[in-house]
């Protein structure tokens, strides 16, 4: 009992220390015995502290594999294409066709299989042509080498490796290069100086060589094989994928930040409700787009290494989904200006905020069918029937916030409105008030003067992607939008004829007051 | 002469397409004999066009160069390296020690060299503690399967490599793994497949295993050598110079975005001249601080393996430097949009313009100078004797912007001030003047509005920079700004005494307002 009660004391007097307000009560200078207990009770803290974080990683792990389900399906690829390979070890006839090199073939499975099929297909063909290449080139210059003397043999292979591998190496930072053919320079530069070496000492290079390129050929063909035929993931689905998501989040985001601010039941950040949950969610939904370039830019590199799959045929562009993602890129950051400043303490008064209230939520709430429009678009490859009315519509709620805002002062100046009808002698006590009025709530307003202008600019912006979608759908040759086509979209959509008739009435109501 | 003509033909044929005007001068269907004497041309072009390709390639690589001969630097590293670790197999002694096992010394410096230390370091821990793991676990397996007899032997090696090899694939995603152990994670998977799989076919298992770690240890120790050696280029390094880099470009890109649109000798995007250019430049500056997360955070992640080197100690808080760039990204957000509201066509009238300009672009050039201060302490190390007067200064211009706004009404309605002076009966006059002043320009003065209060926001998210960049100064215990070395760091700040002076004139004048 002795020790434990001495790792207790120790655990007690490291809280005394925690708390900072008992330390005279601690012996400075402990008994060597002391300090050994103290030790073991580190050590239990320790192995409490460990046991508590590999629990935390395989929490952390779990949740991974729950939520993306295929992550775990792509791992049991990995394994399964391992496994198979192995078999040219276990079975003897496979093992004496490719010999001991069929370990390049384990090699190649475990480097170049990769998540999706297209950066597996490119790992795949830039091993293959960097090998190809390398290897070629290196007999070649084996066969000068070995033509001009022993003396002179290992310094010309040495300064051509040298040579080759410095210049592949200065390839790999030029930014097209890079993007594509990275992993073949590096392959390149491996197999060049591997067998240009091995070609001083081997003297069976051509064996050598050929082995080697058909072990890899058996590893890249499994890769491939496995890659798309089991639960295959496309890169270029993923980006499609990702761009539609991300515009179901920008539009949800611009809607909760504009109704956050004009109605107060929206979503706070103290309350822990998951009705507040979801809503915090939606409003940083644009966060998302912010932080989404570089798998962007990475995904439709990828995409375009793969065959024709799904419903996207050969030299679909994929460049055009970058294009896309910078002008909602662009418009969230303008989204993230607009939630600094509705978070910012400086809030307007009540009754100024309600006068332009409608017509901002009206352009964010437009806004946001336009944004979920052209995902509509995307994911039906349809040309939409609604999007020039949606946009119109979008146009005429920023004219009418424009009017709102023109019309700003007048609520500040009632006599503006009565002029005609007031007597001559009350003109006096209405100017002065008119002076009062406009010279306090201006600053009062300003947060909401920049609100609805970055609501304009962010109309603006869209104007932007929804040229990206219409060039998209140019590209790719989405089917024209048809009567009936228009109806089969419009169920998830069902609120669009309501508000197409209310636009409607709107316009109407708009021309009579011109 | 014939072909070359006919290629002239085929050449002048393609302008007038191009040109669309003269399509029914061209015959639609051309002699077969012409159509030869075309290809010949189309190859030429072709060859042209190649050729003409290969220039700009070349051009585009000696520019990348010329721009950062630190690359080229690298790439001739990259050849060294190669070259020395190929003498193991010309020197016959060398080659006798390590056998035919050479090659994956050949093998390590390529795959594992990067551009800068701390990532070559992050891989060679990798490849060697993962080689390590893997090797030991391997042959344990191999035990334990030999002891099993033959007949289980194959399924169990099989089934522990497709088990291992899923685990270690699905901790590849683990960001906190990917970020730190990817590499190790694949060579895990490599080693253990390799030697597990041979364990079943070679018999000296631990002759291989013993070879292949020297090897690796080998080509690890002359990648570190060479990295750390000949004109390192520490991650770190990068990583600090990328941010005060950018820190720089912000404050440019503030101070030219608001000079730009208050000056009318501001740079223009038509002109050429180079001065319109360098403005240009500086205006798009703060693009570079949107774009620069994912290089941020893998330089602090290669940083944190490196050893202690210039002015950095070991566990020199490189995270912080993260931080510092998230807080600059987001005030790039806010300069983002401001930009979008500068360049809207909807401008404020030049009277209004100048009522707040001065102030405007004081607080511009305030957030410029506190940026630049920032720069300036992270580039000294030393905690700035002057950056809470800036912040002070900043936090004065802004509420002089603000005051500025509080009395835009003032200008509209210009008897406010004369209010008490003029007869009562010009005072009707005046009223109905107000109405119509103060309705008009209010529209008018909303881009501006919005301009002054991005500006604020700007102001509110520097003070985050500086937050961070003060936690920095903590953490990494810059030396205290004393008096000399405040004097020290003035030269090139050499303005500021002068707005120090400026400033306590008019807090002064302030205060005798009030």
């Amino acid at each position: 009992m002795a020790p434990e009660k001495e790792v207790n004391n120790g655990v007690e007097w490291r809280i005394k220390v925690a708390d900072g307000s008992s330390q005279t009560l601690v012996p400075e200078a402990k008994p060597a015995a002391c300090s050994n207990f103290s030790l073991l009770g580190d050590l239990k803290l320790f192995i409490v502290g460990l046991a508590f974080k590999v629990c935390k990683f395989s929490q952390k792990a779990w949740d991974l594999g729950v939520d993306d389900p295929r992550k775990v399906i792509h791992c049991l690829k990995v394994g399964m294409a391992l496994t198979v390979v192995s078999l040219f070890y276990y079975t003897r006839p496979l093992y004496e066709g490719v010999g001991g090199n069929a370990m390049w073939a384990i090699m190649t499975v475990v480097v170049v299989f990769e998540n999706t099929v297209g950066a597996t297909l490119c790992k795949c063909l830039n091993r293959v042509f960097g090998t190809c290449l390398a290897g070629f080139l290196a007999i070649g210059v084996h066969w000068v080498a070995s033509q001009s003397g022993e003396r002179f043999e290992p310094v010309i292979v040495g300064v051509s490796v040298f040579l080759l591998a410095s210049a592949a190496t200065f390839s790999r930072f030029i930014p097209s290069v890079k993007a594509r053919f990275d992993y073949g320079a590096m392959i390149f530069i491996l197999t060049f100086s591997f067998v240009s070496v091995s070609g001083y000492r081997v003297d069976r290079l051509f064996d050598l060589a050929h082995q080697r390129i058909s072990t890899i050929l058996i590893g890249t063909s499994l890769c491939i094989i496995v890659s798309m035929l089991v639960c295959p993931i496309w890169a270029g689905q993923e980006l499609y994928t990702l761009i539609t998501r991300n515009m179901d989040k920008l539009s949800d985001s611009l809607g909760a930040c504009v109704s956050e601010y004009f109605q107060d039941g929206g979503c706070s950040l103290a309350d822990g409700t998951d009705y507040d949950k979801e809503c915090q969610k939606k409003l940083q939904g644009y966060k998302c787009v912010l932080s989404s370039k570089a798998a962007e830019e990475s995904m439709a590199n990828f995409a375009r290494w793969e065959p024709p799959h799904g419903r996207f045929y050969f030299r679909h562009p994929w460049r055009q989904y970058i294009k896309i993602g910078a002008s909602m890129r662009s418009c969230a950051y303008c989204i993230e200006a607009l939630n600094g400043c509705i978070n910012s303490e400086n809030q307007a008064p009540e009754c100024i905020k309600k006068h332009i209230s409608k017509n901002s939520l009206k352009v964010s709430s437009n806004s946001a069918s336009v944004i979920r429009e052209l995902a509509m678009t995307i994911k039906t490859m349809k040309k939409s029937p609604n999007i020039h009315y949606l946009v119109g519509d979008l146009n005429s709620a920023v004219q009418e916030l424009q009017t709102d805002l023109k019309s700003l002062p007048e609520l500040f100046s009632p006599q503006s409105n009565m002029e005609a009808e007031i007597p001559e002698n009350k003109k006096i006590e209405a100017a002065s008030r008119t002076v009062v009025v406009t010279l306090m709530p201006l600053m009062e307003s300003i947060p909401l003067v920049t609100q609805a202008s970055l609501l304009i600019e962010i109309a603006a912006r869209i104007n932007d992607i929804v040229e990206a979608v219409e060039e998209l759908s140019d590209l790719s040759e989405f089917s024209p939008a048809g009567n009936d086509k228009g109806k089969k979209i419009q169920p998830s959509n069902h609120f669009l004829p309501s508000r197409h008739e209310q636009k409607d009435k709107e316009t109407m109501k708009t021309i009579q007051r011109i």
